[in-house]
This record gives structure tokens, sequence and C-alpha cells, in this order.
């Protein structure tokens, strides 16, 4: 079937082949990101990300749904970078669980990591592009945040919200300060839980602490998702969000940003694969380590040389 | 002060102001590390990872007491990639209440997230070849290991120990898998909390599925570390492991491994130093961005073309 067709003519299946395709790094995958690009850019995207446990995937299935009371289709992309193994299996297993997952203006996927963790935000960010093509207003992408490889993924999202929830204990302070700086908006999920006023004081104090650059300041919700309690307010701030970027310009600024980010990334992975090809699989290159290894040579000096031979100065 | 000669004559100081050159990329820290390289590979490397909560700190502590007990010199690097804000204060105020913190024998310090992740990687296998150097015996790498990042850091060690523990929940069903691949050993601390049964079960599952090629089968530890309960037991498998690499010459096998991934990281550093260089910082650059973000243009074009005009071919 002609994938790039499918997906202009919202055919769900035609959208399903072009992910796996992404996914999986088929050869055709370029050529059919190619045909959609000119016809991206229209979805607004959503991140979610927060500590594991904290309910993301119960909180996307309530704001896809009042979404779709409003009326807009939803693409969900469920990324989880922390499971080499299960492939996706468990969070797979939640997502189709979900409410939504029947609804035919919804259009859930999850992605899990196959290779590098690099390659996986560069899929993401491909995927997010096929649902926008294939038309969904919508899309949310949800993923467990607590290193920088989640970070990088949410960072392609027009409005990126962290949900924490309450008693999670002391290592997640550490976890809070480094998702801080992502958050647009904060929802503090399960918040008939001890601790909420606590950890609704800490985020406000850290959001002091880091200082406000733009004319935004994050909102602090909070939700019981499992039973749609806070859900609308969590609501009326994306759609508050989204209007301060419209009005204030910052939404071009931002998806400039994106763009090359996602530029750079893309050549830094041909330019890794270069490498692997050209350098690290080569008689030569064994018998470098084995110099290093025997300390007759240092990494340092090494490097410098391997990327005068690579680098057109 | 002369911090190479410093840092071989056991200084302190000296070994101190190595990693802090290392840490802010001061610019004598290559020739640091280029003199200190060939006194590098005499410690012996283990790396602690496992989710946020689980206790690493304090059977990092207790491990280290154990090894002090029979006459070694104990190195900790504590990695908090998680936290760009606090600087990694977090994790160093927890460093510094440890125990052992006032032992001679112990060298501990903390390194948090200063710019890119890839680059905290590369400055904790440095930080270990300053402490080797220095003429640790026992280097401990400690990181929340969560994500791809914390896996990498801890990936240089030659023994690698994943502490878990009972009921955290679904979520962290999902790391278990991510994080089981890298472990030679897996402690389940806090053995006196309900669900410890279930989770032996688990990794003993999870161990089973993902098949063994090597001739070591993970042995799985229960602790309850604050009160050093089955610390013993856990070193006895660290010497059990640190053997079997040895007399199979897996040591020699995963080291070579080891300074092959650090090489090509700080190729591809390097690489991306000089396209933000020489590419992503001129005016040429904006100007694509501003036509990709019109659609005019694609990314996936683009990228092969600045590709063409980097790369010797």
């Amino acid at each position: 079937m002609d994938i790039v067709k499918g997906v202009l003519d919202r055919s769900r299946l035609a959208a399903a082949k072009g992910i796996t395709a992404v996914e999986n790094e088929y050869p055709e995958a370029t050529g059919i990101m190619q045909a959609l690009y000119p016809h991206t850019g229209r979805a607004y995207i959503l991140g979610i990300t927060g500590p594991p446990g904290a309910g993301k995937s119960t909180l996307t299935d309530k704001l896809a749904k009042e979404y779709r009371k409003r009326g807009k289709t939803v693409g969900i992309i469920a990324v989880d970078p922390t499971s080499p193994y299960s492939g996706g299996a468990i969070l797979g297993d939640r997502i189709r669980m979900m409410d939504i997952a029947m609804d035919e203006g919804v259009f859930i996927r999850s992605m899990a990591t196959r290779g590098s963790l690099g390659g996986l935000s560069q899929k993401t960010a491909d995927a997010v592009k096929v649902l926008d093509a294939f038309g969904c207003d919508i899309i949310i992408i949800e993923t467990v945040g607590v290193g920088q490889s989640e970070v990088d993924i949410v960072k392609t999202a027009d409005t990126t919200m962290v949900v924490l929830v309450p008693g999670l204990g002391d290592d997640i302070q550490a976890i809070k300060a480094g998702i801080l700086e992502i958050g647009d908006l904060f929802t503090i999920n399960k918040a008939d839980r001890e601790g909420v006023e606590k950890l609704h004081i800490e985020i406000e104090m850290m959001l002091e602490l880091s200082g406000n650059k733009t004319g935004w300041k994050p909102p602090i919700n909070r939700t019981i998702a499992s039973e749609s309690e806070g859900v609308l307010s969590v609501m009326d701030s994306i759609e508050a969000h989204a209007k301060y970027l419209k009005e204030s310009d910052e939404l071009k600024t931002r998806r400039a940003e994106s763009i090359k980010t996602e530029l750079l990334a893309m050549i830094a992975e041909r330019i890794r694969r270069h490498i692997n090809k050209t350098v690290a699989e080569t008689r030569d290159f064994e018998n470098t380590i084995l110099r290093l290894q025997q300390r007759e040579i240092d990494p340092y000096s090494i490097a410098d040389d391997i990327l005068d031979k690579i680098i057109k100065q």
C-alpha cells in the first residue's frame, strides 16, 4: 500500500504502518517522512512526564476523553525508554486497557527502546509527525520522566506537563529538580494522599529558585485522575498555556528550537553510524583498543587523531 | 600545584582538584588525564545502580566499611544525572553524612549534570581514572539507575550490582527489565518489607527469560543495609564475580569493550562540538531552520547535505 497517500487520506492502517516503518528503521522510512513533512506542523503537541507510578497513563486517558468531548481527534504516543527486554509490552498492555482505546477518534501507540535511546527520541518525533500528517488535532507524548533521554523526548512538545505524586521519598526530590526546567505546568496527582501540601510548597519553592525568564508562571494543579477529579482544571491550564504561546509568539520560537535540536540530533546520529562503519569495525581500531588497554597510548590523543581523519577542516 | 604529580603521590587535595578540573572542563583537564592514563587500570570498579529510594547510598556505605576492614582503600563516586538545578547538592549532602566520610582511606565525591549527559558519563569515567591513579583499590560508582544515561555510566564498571526494593509498584517492573541486562549481581534491599518473595521470583524469571550467554549466573542477595544485614553475602558475591571475570578472561574483554565505548563517545562528543561551532552557530543554519519551519525543505535531506559538508568520504 502507499503509506504516504494512506496517512494523508486518514487511514489508521497506513498511520500504524508508517510508525512501524519508522520504529523498525525500514528502508522506506526516510522516504515516507520526507513526503509527510510538508503536511506537518498543524497538531498541538502535549508532553506528559513524571516519575514511575505518578499515574500519567490514567491522566492521559482522562485528558484524551475530554478532548474527544470537545470534538478534537487525539493521538497518544506512550514512550517507554527503560525496557529493552520487554519491548514496551508492559506499557503496551496498560495502553490497550485505556477506556479511550476503542474510540475511532483516538490513535494510540506505544514505543520502546530498540537500539539507541537517541534513536528513540528521533523515532518518537517522527511518529508524532506521522500522526500530525494523519490529522490528529492533539498529540500527547507520555513518557516516564526521570532521565535526560526522557527529557529529550518531551522537549519536542509545545506544552509539557510534569506529573508528580506525594510521598515518593527522598530521591524523588532530585528527580523533581531535574524535570522542573521542562515543566510548563505541574500536576500533583493522587492528591488525596498525605504530603500533598508539602509537595505543593516544594514545587513552588523550586520554581521560585529557578527564576522565571518568561511571561508564563507554571500553574500547579491537583488531581485524582482515577476519579476524574481536577482534570478540567488541568485542561484549562493547558489551554491557557497554548494561548500564551501563541500570543507571545513563543510557539514559533519553541518550534524553531525544536526543529534545530532535531536536525542536529539527526546529523549526530548519521555521524555515529558513519564512525561505526568506517572506524569502529576495522582491524586497525581493534589494534588501537589493544594498545590503549596496555596503556601504550592514551584515548584523548587518539580521539583527536581519529577526528582529523573523519572531519573536513 | 602540579596535579598529576600530586595524584601519583597520593595527595587527596590533588585528586580532588583533578576531578574538579575534569568536571568543569578546565583547559588543563585533558593534559592531566593524558598524563594519568598510563597509571590507570589497577583499581577494581564496582557499579551500583537501581531505582530512587532503593537504599543504594546506605549499601555503598556499608560495603565501603567492609572493604576498609579488609585493608582496601576505597573511592566512591556518586553520580546524580537527574539534577541540573541542584547541582547534585542533595546527593552531596547525603554523601557527606555517610559514616565512612571521615575515613582517610576513603575518597568520596559526588558528580552531577552540568551540560550534556553524554558529558557526565565521560566525566565519571575520567573521575574514576583519577581515583585509580591516586591509588584507590576499589572504586564504587553509585548512580540512580532508571534511564539509558545511568546505564552508560555504570557500564564502565567491572562488576555491576543492581539494587532493588520490594513494593515500588508497577512502573518499576519496566525499569527492572531495563537494568536487568547490566546486572552481574542483584540485591534486594529493605528485604524485611512485604513483597520480597514476589520480587525475588520476578528477578529470577526475568533472568531466565533473558537467557544466560556466559558462565556467570547473577546471584540475588537480600539485605537490610541500614542494619548491615546481608552485607557480607553481597561482598562474597562481588568477590566471586571478580574471581570469575579474572579466571574466564572476561575481565580483559570487558575492559576492552569499555575502552572502545569510551573512545567512540569521546569522538562523538568532539564531533558534536565541531558541529555546534561550524554549523549550528552560523547565519546560514538559522535560515535553514526558518525554511524547515515553513516546510519548504525537509530535515531528512538537509541532514544528509550537512553531513556531506562535514565528513571526509
